[in-house]
């Protein structure tokens, strides 16, 4: 049983829009246990989309399809399946109630080009639009089943969920179960490495996949019993966290800073930060969360040395003698931030995020940070290759990951991140 | 002439990667003058990229296929198109020698696994990696020319733009002339509106796409005359700045957090920001472009109260009268980034980003900014509906017009931007 997903418009084929529906179609399929082995773009013309319907129709057991089922009169998806199958357009009545209802919510007419969104091929099977005009619709090309979804991301996720997933699962002889595990900090071959045997042990399919600044480690089972699969998933999951340790940092689609976050929230602790090199980008990635400003009090992005000394008091003179990248010149301004922002911690990051400014004591990749805690300030530095841009986002996240590894081993045991020299 | 994509790797069709490459080859073919009608994907399968390359080559002019081209096992596309030629893999001494000493370079050996990327079909043209191990080359279908380039996005654009393009471009009958302007702070309608009859008065053709939060505005001109071509684009895309005015940010791929940072640069003006509900966006964004640090000098993200009473100096009697989200506070926090980073302009941002936090007052989306000047403070606000991180994203941009708009305004007439009331 393979699947084909087929993308329909010109903006596409035109490269003004890129594709992410297709990606969001073949994830979830994929971990539906499913296989995809083609996705197509074609413009928004009739014998080209025709053609390729019939064609992926004979060579696949189910077709995605997305886009074309607009009011415009580029929109021609609907005629084409028509056309394929041989047999009229007919209205439906509840679609064109259910369009007629939602424009008037927004006080608009329907107009004719609306009403063209309630003609779907006899017989065909509606597909309802929890979140947009267009309903969608499935029909059969002989033994394979095609759906027609919109091509607005939104509304096309929620009709997939809603109609098309159910009923793709139920022709799936063996679930699959698959978890993701969220590592940061050690490099692909090494979390490679530390995973070999693992699959054979207990029966089950690793996936890796450079996210980047992290890696995602995806645990596949798959059998008939589904509790049986879900716990050899879990028991195989809990292994990889055991020979990966603190390198997990969180399961699912929850990226670190929300992490970080959520461990703030619940030992209630507040932070004040200090940022240099980064400019704003570790404030930023945490502030993303709702309800940040329950933890997270502030931060002075001291880009100028005067804002290093006038607004987190770090003397000129440390300035002088070490540098504004500078272990000393982190914890000073990690006390800083500490101090003015009244917090319970301070997060300090300053560096050489380049292309300019490197030297050979201190080259373009040289990042020091600092966490001052009620007992103390603890310092560290990386020196990273790469482009400003990866410098930066790989700053921020590594700050944000040593909190985290602070804020683990001070609940846990007291003992501190080994990566950290105490001072 | 119609032109193909085909992407191979089976990380693609499971959706693990979002194909980027397509999207990239379809736009600078398209602003070439070319037609792309089909953009296809298939899994690492051998069967089903040889039934894909001999269908494009088939039905289009030119094929260009990225990916597969690795030293691993999985990676077939070479044998695949010579098993389609029916002809051998020869060895091609000259990127023998390229490969070794790259290796050597990192100081690593030469494995059998890369000297199979110095096999080609035989009669295959060789196209030069300038960015990574694997040479791309290219063959003729019968009458379909197939480039095969790597899948490593920076190698394929940089072996493109050398070996691909400029042969494609030859020919191409009647070049395109591409104009891209950028847009910011009106909605697309109106772009629209504004521009209508343009098209047909100046003999191009308009295209619109919106990139959140900018819209783009581009103007395409054909003609076999290269020099008359280029001219006519020019008269259209001035034509577009004189109707929307300054709405028209810049032209190309520079974003407006770059030529905010440009016109400071120019001006010799420095900077202080305090940002409150985008917690470090603005100033992430105005520090990503290097350099920087020249007018930059540093930003308070006030989250808290406490921060902007202590480190901004807005008095606990102006908060408490009016809130933190008022006009008043976000004058007296520009004000205040204004003196305590010692600069010549402070930027302040206040607002409700929500999900929580609205009331009907102060809804989600109400935003307030203010630019403190030498002159006096500057004040603005709006109210956008939208979740969490566009209303963000769009206040930390909108921030950055205006003060755009005040660079501007004050280098040329002294006047003021109109949507300010100055206080």
């Amino acid at each position: 049983m393979t699947i084909a997903l087929l993308s329909i418009g010109t903006e596409l084929t035109r490269g003004e829009l890129t594709n992410t529906n297709a990606v969001w179609l073949a994830e979830r399929l994929s971990a539906l246990g499913l296989e995809v082995t083609a996705l197509e773009t074609v413009d928004d013309h009739r014998e080209r989309i025709e053609r390729s319907l019939q064609r992926l129709a004979a060579e696949h057991s189910a077709i995605l399809c997305t886009g074309g089922l607009g009011p415009t009169t580029d929109d021609i998806t609907t005629e084409c399946v028509a056309r394929i199958l041989g047999v009229e357009l007919e209205r439906h009545e509840p679609s064109l109630a259910a369009i007629r209802e939602r424009m008037a919510r927004v006080s608009r007419k329907l107009a004719p080009s609306n009403e063209k969104q309630a003609y779907f091929p006899e017989n065909a099977g509606i597909l309802p639009n929890a979140r947009g005009t267009a309903p969608g619709f499935s029909v059969l090309f002989g033994n394979c089943q095609a759906f027609f979804l919109p091509g607005v991301p939104h509304e096309m996720h929620a009709m997939y969920l809603d109609s098309v997933e159910p009923e793709l699962a139920r022709a799936v002889p063996d679930p699959i179960v698959q978890i993701v595990l969220r590592t940061f900090g050690i490099p692909e071959s090494s979390v490679n490495d530390a995973l070999i045997g693992l699959e054979q042990e207990f029966g089950v399919l690793l996936g890796y996949r450079a996210h980047f600044p992290d890696i995602e480690v995806k645990v596949l089972a798959r059998g008939s019993d589904r509790v049986a699969t879900q716990r050899k998933a879990r028991a195989a999951a809990d292994e990889v966290v055991r020979r990966l340790g603190d390198a997990v940092y969180g399961e699912g689609y929850e990226g670190l800073p929300s992490v970080v976050g959520t461990l703030l929230a619940k030992r209630k602790l507040t932070l004040g930060v200090a940022e240099s090199c980064t400019g704003g980008l570790l404030s930023a990635l945490l502030t993303d969360k709702p309800g940040a400003s329950s933890y997270f009090l502030g931060s002075v992005i001291s880009y100028a040395n005067s804002a290093k000394e006038g607004l987190l008091g770090v003397s000129a003179e440390l300035l002088e003698a070490h540098g504004a990248v500078s272990q000393e010149a982190a914890q000073a301004m990690a006390r800083g931030a500490q101090k003015v922002l009244g917090a319970t911690l301070g997060l300090a990051i300053t560096g050489v995020a380049g292309p300019a400014g490197g030297s050979p004591e201190k080259p373009v990749g040289l990042v020091h940070f600092a966490l001052a805690t009620p007992d103390g300030v603890l310092s560290y530095h990386f020196v990273k290759p790469g482009d400003r841009e990866r410098v930066r986002i790989l700053a921020a996240h590594t700050g944000l990951n040593h909190l985290r590894e602070w804020l683990l081993r001070s609940m846990t045991s007291g003992s501190r991140p080994p990566t950290f020299e105490e001072t």
